[in-house]
């Protein structure tokens, strides 16, 4: 079975949930300025989760590239990530709408919790599929960053119960770690192994 | 005529679906996670129609990588399969927003029906195209999954005049028949009716 | 230039088109299913223009098959048409919510008309581009179904200012007359023809 | 890394940007003609922001055509570019909304304006790749329209300050501007600055 398809389909899911997401950017009634004021959090809100579905389709995109087929259990796990995924709108607009505080900070890293254990579930089933000594293998590595960023979700999330802000904070560093181009940080990550030794 | 594009328009199709049916989960104007209480319904509703959704994209997947070429025919069967797809967020929306009452779950049935017949009206299409003997008919087999789940979902529109909760809980059943691996149920059905002989 | 993101973003568009017109199809509030029932002209209006959108889709699909390379011309053309694909759904769903009255059903077959001429004006284009002597002005021929179907239109509009029935009616037909199979009714055209002659 | 699904990707994110803009032309509820009358400021903004959008979308097929590859920079130059284009249809509602006064026209104009440097950014990240003597930068060429563009954009947004139709008018010449055929508008061009010699 080739993964054309589930290229195609996962970008038309990905596709509509990064711009659906605009749609919660409700359009003012008063032409001033002023107006666009009271969309500060969602605008916020919407950037960042802006850039994590970016990030999600170019690891999807740079994942699949080295992929040579697929089977039911990666079409499956394929459809368990987009799932969470489409939550991001939802708690997106939960957390604008409601100015950063707890309960929508902890929703939020909830999902994106979920998102990454979904993703690296896929990582799994692709492995299983092709095997330990392929280029798929080679590509992925230890997928250090994916590890990370599971540990840092459960941090925000445990953080945003003391201040949602803090919470946030930390969403937002993973997302940077994840903008930094890769050979840069897994450089800096070796330095700092090597430091501690 | 080829089938890329009809493959192409699907994706699309059934992505967008699958998509728009979380714009159900209204967001909340509270920040408290009690907030989220009253959208449990909408929420189990969702998973269904996700995973309902998710199967048709993956049979659709399978049966269109055994297909050479398509005609009008096979278009028209194929868009008749997209229209009850398509009011799958209808009632999903319906049904999440009244508690699994009689009525909505009914009604989800119908369209659940419906798609399934639509299903099996592309699958007699596509085999008078390319003839009996070919891949695509050994790859289609009896299509016994595909009858026994017409016949359940009959069997929930029924149950669900007694209790609604009662053909809920059949389309969880087909879903979950859907879901575990095929060899494993094609066996298990081969033994059931070996043992009844 | 090639053809193959023209017909991708256009199955994108029309993808859209087809499914948000089910967006107007609100989520009843009760249970009943007399709750369906103010639902009825909403849902009958939907069936006729995923109907005609499916055929735009069909149509278009064949044309681009013939289709050897664009150039800007067409991607204009091209995009006017999906200019007024896209306010199928607007007066879709204002003619399902009034009721079939002759303001939105004048408004329907008029959005209808420009969809027709837009689609010429495309053909234009591409035969312009490919030259008449080619295996696309084979597959075109006489578009004798599209000229048709703007005069028909223009009847529909006329006839909505006395009767709006009238007018839907004639919608209606136009589209069951693009459902049945090309040769059939390029056959009993000719056959009328040559019996009035 | 080869250009297929950042093209697919581009596709259907824009696919969707132009089409809920569609969304914004609310559904009046009585059927006389008089009713859509209100809806004349939406329907001219939806207009200009399909044209808009339409163009971005050709540009981007013309552009990525002579692409050979891409890389993780490209990636998110890209999304940066897709991310200010989703805002059009929030810059586009509040336009059609508030009949076209300053507030909405200013931040139109700015979103334009972002869109413009971002796909400058995606030009400087694609020629960086690919390198200076190759057919990419020959397509490219000196990107005259498109450093014009960004100065018109500034000029409409001062513009607007003191009349909000000057700005209005400004963003409709430069999209009449792109609509032109390029032959004869960089003929025109070389022939002004002949002329100013």
């Amino acid at each position: 079975m080739n993964k054309n398809r589930l290229e195609a389909f996962s970008d038309g899911v990905i596709a509509i949930i990064i711009t659906i997401m605009v749609l919660e950017l409700k359009v003012p009634h008063h032409p001033d300025f002023s107006a666009l004021l009271p969309l500060w959090p969602v605008f916020m809100s919407y950037v960042l989760s802006f850039i994590y579905v970016g990030i999600y389709w170019n690891n999807h995109h740079h994942l699949m590239h080295a992929v040579k087929e697929v089977n039911g259990g990666v079409l499956w796990a394929n459809l368990h990530l987009l799932f969470w995924l489409s939550l991001i709108p939802f708690v997106t607009g939960w957390m604008g709408e409601n100015h950063f505080e707890t309960g929508p900070i902890v929703a939020y890293g909830f999902v994106l919790f979920m998102c990454a254990v979904a993703y690296s579930i896929l990582i799994g089933r692709l492995l299983a599929h092709h095997g330990k000594n392929t280029t798929l293998a080679e590509a992925i590595g230890s997928d250090r960053k994916g590890k990370i960023s599971i540990v840092l979700y459960l941090l925000g999330i445990a953080l945003a119960w003391f201040a949602a802000w803090l919470g946030f904070l930390v969403y937002v560093g993973v997302a940077v770690m994840w903008l930094i181009p890769d050979r840069r940080i897994e450089q800096k990550v070796v330095e700092e192994e090597a430091a501690r030794l």
